[in-house]
């Protein structure tokens, strides 16, 4: 269930293992709890994952929720999808200042309903790739599905027959930069919302910083932007996601961190959706001021062909935990997401050399030192 | 079930993840067949992946299979753990012919029974990374894990009971090679043999090989000679082993295989121990003899800077398969194998391009369509 709110998945358009036949409009009767309701189709499963199912657009649609546009709505759906593509715009603008390139732009959609903006910029001047993705999904999935999430916090128990198809709708923007400097950090941002029929809705997201090479006071920055934006909304919440983070982003496998993480949450449903749609509104449009200042700090710093490999290295610990351990990116890759959306997350280049371990003292073994032992930073 | 005997795990060390607790020689009654029993102890998995399991040893030990060492016995695990080392040697001994380069080996015991000698030779003349591991492998699995494996042939019904822990022993050898030249292709093999209590053993195994650049004759010259290895034990071999083969590497979410394929076969046990033994043995003897003639062949062909970020983009999707669905690979990662071991597979550099497609007409192109669609070549 996870899966269905999980960073990648969302941000590129994944769809459900969950879900059930091709569609079939007369199939399905939407029961979402807004008056304005989007046609919901079930997600084409059949044969595996179809990588067919996403057609590109030349134009992007004013609205991915349905044909006639419902922008202006005051539906949480129409908010978050007008909340998300104009963060995309925002943030997309901010990159292409610093960089001096642009982003290349994919629209895509969904046969069965749907669909999802791409932007990747690759082989910029201070980015090597840089992706700033929002999709919609709608589709079913049985009430099994749903209740595997209500461990974590939201409940589920509104009376699904088992195998009943619950019909849900997913939107979300998703982000990974990687600058080419060694001494500039890679960061990724995912903010989503989630809603199934029956009145059940929930938030998740967060932002999170791999540098390859540590420098404390960009940890700090970064950390304390994003406490800041947590405390405008509610001081529980940065300690929370910050732990969160930390054990989300965890490389099962080498007893490591993905990066020095950042906030993480999921299954957000604990107070009036107003105020929460208000809290990820607030960290989507945080992450450049979180961000970009580091960035514009380091991307000219001197560097050695050494410290490049080592990067060269971190960048194959990327590639590990997204391709092993994100939930959103399995999933959707599993699951027919479009695949050069989701895979936009892993760096231009990564290297695998047998056994590497940095030298004692050196400033690699430190770095490495806080992803095996995370420090609070903010 | 099905990781317990698959490529990366064995020949890398992988455990399982059905094993109970920390070794304590008392608790395991051990029930194999063999007159001559290895102490076998469960694996130690409590506290999630124990990458500090496997210990460095200065000196390869005599044999893997317990310290008063077996070697001469005539039983199945002495005789494979045999095999393979001597196979590993005098492969070894061939790349290191043909590359100019020499092998790094360590050796590791697991501290409750088992261990491996890991060779790689990276930084090669001809080279990038060429990795061959072999490992011994004790634990205890319940029956629902022995019996997941039935589905595919081998009578599991053996009368355990629910929660039972079952002794296994598993042995392999695994190896890729990655050489640098675009034109000269990877070739994986790993070949394993796996024993529970009660009479339950079999055989898996399989070479495949993985180009950047489409040579018909080197295809013909590596399937055709698999195939009469394979003609040597059975006719019926081949046909049922290459198109499992092409099964197995499919990359599902790119609807293309890893590489052009060749033989795969699991839990093998349709005839005595010994014939399939044989042909274990006849297979990993014809590795050099399918492959390096390849890589002699091309080794030293011209090449451009557009081929070689071909080759990079073929290597990411190397790790893209070995990653996301080799289940050894998958399971020895999340289940406390030796890291190292199991990464060996992965090549040293890898690039992903967002939604790079290959020129109409172009070799490429060529390349990538029997991917897509397996074409046979013996």
């Amino acid at each position: 269930m996870n899966a269905f709110v999980s960073a990648a998945a969302i941000g590129a358009g994944h769809q459900s293992s969950f879900v059930t036949d091709r569609c079939a409009a007369h199939q399905i009767v939407p029961r979402l709890p807004s008056s304005n309701r989007p046609r919901l189709c079930p997600i084409s499963m059949s044969g595996g994952p179809s990588w067919s199912d996403h057609v590109p657009v030349a134009e992007k649609p004013r609205t991915l929720i349905r044909e006639d546009g419902i922008s202006g709505s005051d539906t949480m759906q129409s908010r978050f999808e007008s909340m998300i593509r104009k963060a995309q715009d925002d943030i997309c603008a901010q990159v292409e200042a610093l960089d001096g390139g642009k982003f290349h732009e994919d629209s895509w959609i969904r046969e069965n309903g749907g669909g999802g903006i791409s932007r990747v910029l690759q082989g910029g001047n201070v980015f090597e790739k840089a992706g700033v993705n929002v999709s919609v999904v709608y589709g079913t999935m049985p009430p099994e599905a749903v209740a595997a999430a209500s461990a974590r916090g939201v409940t589920r128990d509104v009376g699904y027959a088992p195998g009943e198809a619950v019909p849900f709708f997913a939107a979300g923007i998703s982000s990974v930069m990687h600058p080419w400097n060694p001494m500039a950090p890679t960061m990724h941002f995912n903010y989503r919302y989630f809603e199934t029929d029956r009145g059940l809705w929930w938030f998740g997201g967060g932002t999170d910083l791999t540098p390859s090479y540590l420098y404390e006071e960009d940890a700090k920055h970064f950390h304390g932007t994003l406490k800041k934006c947590c405390d405008r909304h509610d001081e529980a919440y940065f300690p929370k996601f910050k732990s969160w983070c930390d054990d989300y982003f965890l490389i099962k496998h080498r007893g490591e961190r993905r990066g020095l993480g950042g906030i993480f949450f999921d299954d957000l449903n604990d107070r009036p959706a107003d105020e929460i749609f208000k809290f990820s509104t607030d960290c989507t449009n945080t992450v450049c001021e979180a961000y970009l200042p580091l960035v514009e700090r380091r991307k000219d710093e001197e560097y050695t062909e050494a410290q490049k490999t080592w990067q060269q290295l971190r960048r194959a610990r990327y590639v590990e935990y997204n391709l092993v351990y994100d939930r959103g990116t399995v999933f959707g890759l599993k699951t027919g997401g479009r695949i050069e959306s989701i895979l936009m997350s892993l760096p231009l280049t990564a290297r695998w050399e047998y056994d590497h371990s940095p030298e004692a003292g050196s400033w690699e073994e430190k770095t490495l030192a806080v992803l095996k032992e995370p420090k609070d930073w903010a």
